[in-house]
């Protein structure tokens, strides 16, 4: 694996020399009146990546799995009823969460590759009329299978049933890539990690709450410490952290959303789309199928290929680390050795995707695939080239 | 406050030039045989510096207060009964995450300076005959007073009464710098974290564990997901993870490791002592008193200096923030105000100690302490000098 | 222009981190025994890249030019005649130096794009019977035009006509990434830069000196000071500079040599000979003369492209910079807007390479030239594929 | 010798990290419009720290020796008169440097510790009645001795005696950290190098011209092209360099002089003075003797301390540097061995300043040097305490 290459892996992204900056830090105190300069603007930008005007962020030092697990202890008891579905390997390890907790989820099965499937969702939230869900669980971008949720028609869906339960909504791997409306949408809890779209390492657990969840943090039950979310709020008068900040992740977190908005958030989503309409024109071109079974679906962040029968898709990934020093995303769960993934989320250019799709047009080359070399490129190259 | 001068707060502590370097990496996959070059020497380094031969290493991306959480929620279920001491902030801190989660903690209180209460101890492990007691818990060090614990009479004290209780020790202020042995006090659960001893920023959970600790995992009731050892052991037959590890901090914990093993255990507890001391006779040079309030119980990490009566000692503390750009440690919790702390763990040198014990002397002349400029300092230069 | 895109200008090259971080280092003592184990290691590491086991390195703090300077005014006096040939850019220039220091340079005119004019070298040389000729001057990779030398027939040549003449070599853009034979070729002079086969940024110049050159310098009346050998070598003996050093570069030359060595020349050489192969073969699928009118004359290190009539090639590259983000050679001096250039030396990844010429189609599309997208791209990746 | 401590050398300086970071940057094409953003901003902001309004600035890569030989070889020609005065090794070596590029010294010696001689200047510029001398060389601040030179003064001589020569400046360790005025003074060629007040690593020479210099270039007969002022302002038109030039380390110029103008010069240069003024109250509370023999001509970037009798300096700074890894500066040529030195320029805070302090104190006492410990740190406590 060769350090100079980027990475295709759907997260964490190749990060700009800038922000390896701004989190390689000399040790700072974060009791300190300096450690204020960046945790308030890194929340503050934070709001505004996620289009929140009211409600509150908090930010752990975890992954992005433990804001799963601080949405779900924060505000539900055990034995509450949860509404999800499986539509890959996520929304598949969210719902193993809940139920570890003691939670009681109506899981929906869906077919990986299939999107959110909504009239399941209508018909259930319809069906409970004394509202025994307490909260509705949304995988914005299946990182699995490259498929994207209509997040706003779920809310709607609850608005139609008049159905009071909490939308929670994993955005890991599109908060600040895919255009994203915490307030309009009426989310009550979303979740991202510091990997993807903000274009840092692993380290940060990414959260943000509405007040209707806010409230329902009077009446969970269910156990935490580490993932209470009334410890971070209590420190935040004094700029204050319930244990030790990683301080130069958050000052990363500070450059990074404010990096995003100087670019504009729309001009991100543009840009992410761009890139992964050049991705998809390559796959065209090799007459390969993505996963996501409908233009409607296709992620902006990641786009999972099926390969043709016969092939393992995770071979193919080894091999193109091992051969060329590229790493792009094995196929997990439901479709491991199915597929293999392109990341183009996070700073991508036009050359380092070309550079990309010209690695695993030789990797499928070298596994005999029948894609032609060059054909993938030159798709790409013709969208690059005209749309820059 | 200065970015060019060392911090003297009790972790995180200064970063070496080196470990700042190997923690800036260029994106890596996570799922590449590349990291298992680093996961792998990083527990492997982890398992020498705590001295153990058996068992297991995890290391959770989360602060040490995640440590703790991992150390119940995977040993212990609801109600059962742990036995522990409240001498500082961070026992405390811990007794409370235990009753949050629903454990009958026995509290033994005791004054905050005071050692650990090992009588007490003593007199309630023979008391509990029938084996109520589940776990005990000791802090180390006590980072908010300086006060270091006998682990290894507690130990003794748990085979005097042939008790068996799991032994939980919080050694995040001390593992790395001071003496520890889990399998020699068979200790069954020890906590540190990444951003003292191991002289690396904050985010890094790293918890062993002992053979009796992962056995009794299998009938532990309480919930957890994020913090599950078996999920984290899971992952190891793939140097792999449960969710994305932050990759440049372990790549980090592989070098400081390797450092502190280089340099050789047994010297980095010597150099610790050595700083200690040095800073140890500015104190009593200044004419002030040691939070400790015995000399066997002193912490070779921080000291923990009461000021007179009628100052603030965490406005000293601001004080010497602002004027001098120099960050020492405030008081926590019941000695609030009454002390201030200078931290001398992780990598030091005599230089860097003698700036800090300068500029303290500074900021306490500034507030009318009675201390004479230089003597502190003289003390110690001596010391070093003699010592080096 | 973005910063996470390689650069394809013929040096300074793309530095990998580990380089990176070796020069990026906290202020150290040049005159202290620590700066002995950057110097020494650097010297020598650079005599084995040199291929060369008498005679003594020297590395100033300039850039390469400074190099050209230093040989000739060590060991050359006013009105000594000079042999030479102006083949490209840097050879020009080179001659241009030497007037300009007073020199006779008899001036070989040769076409850029040809080599260097051997036959004419050999009749110079058999007709100076009395040896008026003190010095022969060889540019072993002319970066203008993509043209490599033959240095071992030059030898040769100077052999048959016994003529007892120095032989100069600016090996700039080849040493350490072309095969270069200091003590074989019987080279007195080689001069060589940080920025280029070393991998780091412009700022020494990098000077191998046979024994010959060195007993030279005794008679030499050309003024020199700051480029002077001998207060260089005086400095040797307690590992000393006779002005401050950039330490961090020299630590990054200690680096980087050591990565070449532990590679293995020979491999190196391997290694960029197939890179420039790719290149050469996507310029064949172009359609695209290289500037270099033979084959056995093609740098492996850089490839002037000569673009079709009516194409501005300077103008072509700024646009590749502006609107792709790409960085790449303009033609210089004679073929300034006739050619571009793609540099192919340093640490570059098949993955790199192909982002290069994928970019480069899709610029020279934009401007017009019939080239297929992706039919360079094909080729070299199907060089690539089948030589990895 | 530790890397966490700081350097006492009087050069290179400590450096920022936000100036390390600025210098650590990934490739950039020299002739692209990007370079143009880094390289004006240099230069403009060297225009305003040498207080210049007209004339030029050109930066060589190259040590600030560089600087020496560009003043001369452009201005002048063999034969040619130059007044100067040996008061410390670097006015001596500049000395050196002139006599063999062929110049006709007229040297006044003077004790090393004195200041300029000023009244042999006036005497000597006085008896030049047919103006043979065509330069005259004044070294501002005597890196050796600590001394600083009047450079107002020796205008003033000039100007008395209506004398036409240039007056040349090496202002290498006094610009940018003590007070300099190009315009003002008319000094016509000043000298400083990247490593000093720039607190930039060894590298650049960075020399201000003035309109009279530059009009004495036409006649100048000196060899020279390295260092030559028409190709490097020839490049200007273009933003370009003449040879490729050091990006990373004119990007740090551009932001240390921006840091150093966003503070106020006034403020740089009262900053210094205060860093000075404590040092020297240390050397005072020590007993010791400054180098510099009256308090007029105190340098504030450095202190040369006189060693007693029998003590050897540069042993006292080897011991220092090998037990307690701290550089300080050795006494170099009539003083070796007589004292050893203190830099205190660049980036220094009251904290690293003591460290130095103490540190010094505890190597004279371990070479029986009679100073007590930490006598001379509690009386630059006292100033610091009482001037911050």
């Amino acid at each position: 694996m060769s350090d100079q290459n980027p990475v295709f892996i759907p997260g964490p992204t190749n990060i700009p020399d800038r922000i390896r900056k701004a989190c390689d830090m000399p040790t700072m105190d974060h009791r300190s009146a300096d450690f204020r300069d960046i945790l308030l603007p890194a929340l503050e930008g934070v709001k505004q990546v996620y289009k929140m005007e009211t409600g509150e962020t908090v930010i752990f030092p975890s992954s992005g799995t433990g804001g799963w697990e601080a949405a779900i202890t924060n505000t539900l008891s055990g034995g509450d009823q949860v509404l999800a579905s499986n539509y890959g390997m996520f929304s598949q390890k969210w719902i193993d969460m809940c139920a570890r907790h003691g939670l009681d989820v109506q899981v929906i099965e869906q077919t990986w590759g299939d999107g959110l499937p909504l009239a399941a969702y209508q018909e259930a939230l319809a069906a409970d009329a004394d509202h025994q869900i307490k909260a509705v669980l949304v995988t914005h971008n299946e990182t699995a299978t490259g498929v994207r949720s209509d997040v706003a028609a779920v809310r709607r869906a609850l608005d139609d049933a008049a159905h009071p339960a909490l939308l929670f909504v994993d955005g890991v791997s599109s908060i600040g890539s895919m255009d994203f409306r915490m307030d309009e949408w009426g989310v009550d809890i979303a979740i991202s990690g510091s990997q993807k779209g903000f274009m840092l390492t692993a380290g940060l657990a990414i959260v943000g709450i509405s007040q209707k969840a806010l409230a329902a943090m009077e009446n969970a039950r269910l156990t935490r410490f580490y993932f209470d979310f009334r410890d971070m709020l209590g420190g935040y008068p004094n700029a204050g952290y319930p244990y030790t900040p990683p301080v130069g992740l958050l000052n990363g977190l500070k450059t990074s959303t404010g990096m995003l908005l100087d670019e504009g958030l729309e001009n991100v989503f543009a840009r992410h789309h761009r890139m992964a309409e050049g991705v998809r024109a390559a796959v065209r071109a090799w007459g390969l199928q993505n996963c996501a079974n409908s233009e409607d679906i296709y992620s902006d962040t990641v786009t999972a290929i099926v390969v043709p029968e016969g092939i393992d898709g995770n071979a193919l990934v080894s091999h193109a680390a091992t051969k060329y020093g590229v790493a792009f995303g094995a196929g997990l769960g439901k479709v491991a050795g199915k597929v293999f993934r392109i990341g183009h989320l996070g700073s991508l250019t036009d050359a380092m995707a070309l550079s990309g799709l010209a690695t695993a047009e030789m990797a499928m080359v070298d596994f005999g695939i029948r894609v032609t070399l060059g054909a993938g490129v030159a798709a790409a190259q013709d969208y690059y080239r005209t749309t820059a």
